[in-house]
C-alpha cells in the first residue's frame, strides 16, 4: 500500500525526543546542553546572566532597545498590521473566534525593518554564544494581543512541535521576544516554568495532516497533559518576566511557557525571532508527515 | 395593552443611576459616600485602612482568617462541590463552555459553615462601620476557578447590575472575597480599578427577560464599553491584591473589577459575601422587569 506521505519514507536513525507516538505522556531528561559555549570576559552577557539562562532556561534584559528603536519597530508593526487586515495570505494568522489578526509570520523576510532587526549585532552575538555556533532565523513573527479580548496561549514547549512537525533534531535553538509595549503582570504576559527546559514532555496523539493551519490559531496536538504540567510547576514554579517596552526575553526552545488572556485595555505586541544553530538544520519531520511551509519553519537560507 | 411585567407598573420617583436606557454609554459621578461612618479609635480597622478604602474602593487584609479556619472552609467547599456536581439546582452555575461548576450561590443559607462565616463578628463590625448601619447578606456564593481552564470574568460594576436588575437604590453595599487558596498574580486574580468606585458607568442595551440565567455564566448586558474602561484605567490604573489563603478583599459595590483566565495548574477558590445596609433594601428593579430569584438577590430576611 502506497504511503500518502512521501516524507514518511525517510527514516530517522534515532529519535532522541519521541512525542505523539505513545498513548501515555512521559517526562524524560534533556539530552543536550542549554548553553553551548564556555563563558569568557569578552562575551556580550555577564557570567551571572549566562548562568541564569543555563539554570532557568530564559534571560530577561531590561531596556535592550532604546525608546526610539522601539518606536521604529512599532510603526512598522502598525503598517504591516493595516496592510494585512484583509489579506488572505497564509502568513497572517487570525484569532480562533474572530477575524482579528493574531500573528504575522516571516517578517524577517517580508519587512526590511524586521530583517535589519533580526541581524542586530549584539543580539546575534548573544545567540551565537548561547548556541555555540553561527545561527540562522528559523522563524519570525509579530504577535498582537489586543486589549479587552486577547486570548490565552496554552502551555507548550516550542521544541516539541519544531521536532515533530518540522524535523528540528536537537535542542539548540532559542527565541527572542521583544516587547513593543510596556508589559504588566495583569495583561497576559509570557509565563515560563524556569528549569523546565531540562525536561522533555512527550505528548499523546498523532498529528493530523495540515495541522498547522489550525494549530497556529488554537493548538490541539502537541499539548502537554495536566499531570505533566502540574509536576513541572510543582518542581519549578512560574516566572513572569515583565518590563518596559524595549526589554527582551531570550528563552530556550524547550522551556514550558504560555500566557493568560488579557481583558485589560492595555494591548500587548511583541516581535518573536527564533534563532537556530547552523549545526541543527531541519531534517524531515519526525512525524513522518510533509514539512510545514517555509514561513513557519525555514529550510532555505 | 397589558404589560407582561407586573413590576414595570411600579414607578421609581427618581433613578440616580440610570443604565441600559440610552444608546450611548456615559460616566457620571457617584452620588453616595464610600465610607458612611466617621472613624474613631474603637473601629475594627485603622484610620489608614479606612482612608485607603475610601480612596481606592477596596481594602486587602492579609491573614484575616487562620490556616485552620481556612481548612474548615475548604472542606465545606469541597463537600458542597461534590454534592452539586450533578445538581440541576438553579443555585449551581456552570462554566460557559462546559458543565464544570463555576459558582454555587446562597451558601449562607444552605450551609451551616458559611452561615456562621457570614456572621463573623469582626467582619461584620467592619462592614457595619463602612456602611454606617446594620447590614444583611444580599448575596453569597463560592467561586471555583479551576486550574488549566479557568475562564475570565469580564469587567463590571456589581452595583450596575444590582441596581438595574435587583432594584438596589443606592451605593451602600460591599463584597468580601475570602481567598481559600494562595493567590498569585498569574492565576487569574481579582483585578480592581482603584478609585473607579467614584464613577458610574452607564451601559447600553435593554436587559432581556430572565437574563440572569445566562449572565451568571457569561455576561452580555450591563457590560461597560471599551472607551469607558480605557478612560477609567487611564485615570486610575489597575491593582491586583493577592496574598496567602485566608486573606480577604473588601470592595465597594461600584468598583470596576474583573479577572483574567487561569491556565496555571493552581486553582483558585473564593467565598464571596455581599453585605448591604438595612437602610438600602431592594426595591422593584429599575429595569421595570421582574426581580431576579431570592438566591441571587435577597429580599427576605
Amino acid at each position: 500500500m502506497k504511503s500518502t506521505h512521501p516524507a514518511s519514507e525517510v527514516q530517522h536513525a534515532t529519535d532522541l525526543y519521541p512525542s505523539r507516538i505513545s498513548d501515555t505522556p512521559s517526562i524524560t531528561e534533556r539530552r543536550d546542553p542549554v548553553v553551548y559555549s564556555a563563558w569568557s570576559p569578552n562575551c556580550s552577557i555577564t557570567e551571572e546572566q549566562s548562568e541564569f539562562y543555563r539554570r532557568n532556561g530564559y534571560l530577561f534584559i531590561e531596556s535592550f532597545f532604546s525608546p526610539s528603536e522601539v518606536q521604529g519597530l512599532k510603526e512598522e508593526l502598525k503598517r504591516m498590521w493595516a496592510a494585512s487586515r484583509d489579506s488572505a495570505d497564509g502568513e497572517v494568522i487570525r484569532e480562533p473566534d474572530s477575524d482579528e489578526v493574531r500573528s504575522i509570520f516571516n517578517v524577517h523576510r517580508s519587512s526590511d525593518v524586521f530583517k535589519a532587526l533580526s541581524g542586530h549585532s549584539r543580539l546575534k552575538s548573544i545567540t551565537d554564544y548561547i548556541l555555540g555556533s553561527e545561527t540562522y532565523i528559523h522563524q519570525s513573527r509579530i504577535n498582537f494581543k489586543p486589549g479587552f479580548t486577547g486570548k490565552e496561549f496554552y502551555w507548550h514547549s516550542d521544541f516539541e512541535t519544531w521536532h515533530v512537525e518540522d524535523g528540528m533534531p536537537r535542542m539548540r535553538a532559542l527565541s527572542c521576544s521583544i516587547a513593543l509595549e510596556d508589559n504588566y503582570h495583569f495583561n497576559g504576559p509570557l509565563m515560563v516554568v524556569p528549569g523546565s527546559q531540562m525536561d522533555y514532555v512527550s505528548c499523546v496523539g498523532r498529528t493530523p495532516d495540515n495541522h498547522y493551519e489550525k494549530s497556529l490559531r488554537r493548538q490541539q496536538y502537541g499539548v502537554p497533559d495536566h499531570d505533566s504540567l502540574a509536576e513541572l510547576v510543582q518542581r519549578y514554579g512560574i516566572d513572569t518576566p515583565v518590563g518596559k517596552a524595549g526589554s527582551i526575553v531570550l528563552f530556550d526552545c524547550n522551556i514550558m511557557h504560555g500566557s493568560n488572556s488579557n481583558i485589560t485595555p492595555m494591548p500587548r505586541s511583541n516581535v518573536f525571532i527564533v534563532y537556530n544553530s547552523v549545526e541543527n538544520k531541519l531534517q524531515p519531520p519526525y512525524s513522518g508527515q510533509p514539512p510545514r511551509p517555509e514561513f513557519i519553519a525555514a529550510r532555505e537560507d
